[in-house]
């Protein structure tokens, strides 16, 4: 059995031992043959693995119930992993999500590291600089550098740490983030235990 | 006498008693005939001015020891303006400075509401929605429109609030973020007092 996380970019896979990545260009979902149970955001892939009978769409077991329509399967498959606490998910987008008695309490959507130096970029020339993550938070900035680094972290951190809960961090930018949030668990298998669940509600 | 402050769009003039805007792209400088102090971040703009003897270029008159070197004029003039607190500046960007004393202790920059909007937009079709102010931030969100707004807003508050001084709010969108923040000052002429204490600085 494998499990698998399917973003706009690449297949994650998980065998319950190790995590690996294949690119979406590329890899053929056909040249699997063990049972896969999958969460997928990519809409033609989506389609593409109905006709494949040993690909299983984890998706068709969440009871949405507890989540808002428009919500994205990845962030409810995180939450389903978590009983309280606050889920930081550090990709393309950072998304941000509590869970009170297993119970989901809302959550927002921040833009991710490449598309905030993106929304710079696009204000001025002299703002389009790549984000660096070595500055020192508890100063205020006095460089441009740090003005932008701080302006994507500081907020975002204040307001992950006021809900006052336990913080699990997962997603691709995880280790920039856990590096300002020390106390904050870093979780790259998050989604995968959300889906494990979901695996075996149906068993 | 008249004071202008002319970023990338428009000229602000200010009177002494009125405030208006000429757009950038049509407004003729030289037709002008009164004296007029100025600050400029418009390259292209800032040149052609200096060819006209009634403009005079308020950035000259300012002593930068107390700031960075790429900082922007706008951002330092309002900074003459407060003795202390915390400057919002709402525009295509937010800049976010704190002045103890009279003296700038730092600042950051995040980005405005179109920039936000467009990073949205860059990460995924779903998230390419309007930013809509309605949402209420005591409620962690629960739709997509929320999850927005509030990441926008509600990071950005904590930070601002987090300084625990006087604040003072200007710029295109200050309406916006004073809704949020109505303990804050909003004034709109912020910049003009800053330009007036430069222009008082010599005459």
């Amino acid at each position: 059995m494998l499990l698998c996380d399917i973003g706009n970019t690449s297949y994650h896979f998980y065998d319950l031992q190790n995590d690996y990545k294949k690119d979406v260009a590329c890899f053929d979902p056909s040249s699997v043959k063990e049972d896969v149970y999958y969460i997928c955001v990519h809409p033609t892939l989506k389609k593409r693995l109905r006709s494949l009978s040993n690909w299983h769409d984890l998706e068709e077991r969440i009871d949405r119930t507890n989540y808002y329509d428009t919500m994205g399967v990845d962030r409810i498959v995180a939450c389903e992993a978590v009983q309280n606490g606050v889920i930081v998910d550090a990709g393309s987008a950072v998304t941000v999500d509590v869970v009170r008695d297993g119970i989901f309490a809302g959550g927002f959507i921040y833009p991710g590291i490449r598309a905030f130096q993106g929304a710079y970029a696009s204000i001025s020339k002299n703002l389009d600089l790549e984000l660096r993550f070595d500055t020192d938070l508890r100063k205020l900035p006095k460089s441009t550098h740090d003005a932008l680094a701080y302006g994507f972290l500081s907020p975002l951190l204040k307001e992950i740490d006021s809900y006052d809960m336990d913080i699990f961090i997962t997603g691709g930018d995880a280790k920039i983030i856990q590096k300002y949030l020390p106390h904050a668990k870093r979780d790259d298998l998050l989604l995968f235990r959300g889906m494990l669940l979901l695996v075996g509600k149906q068993l």
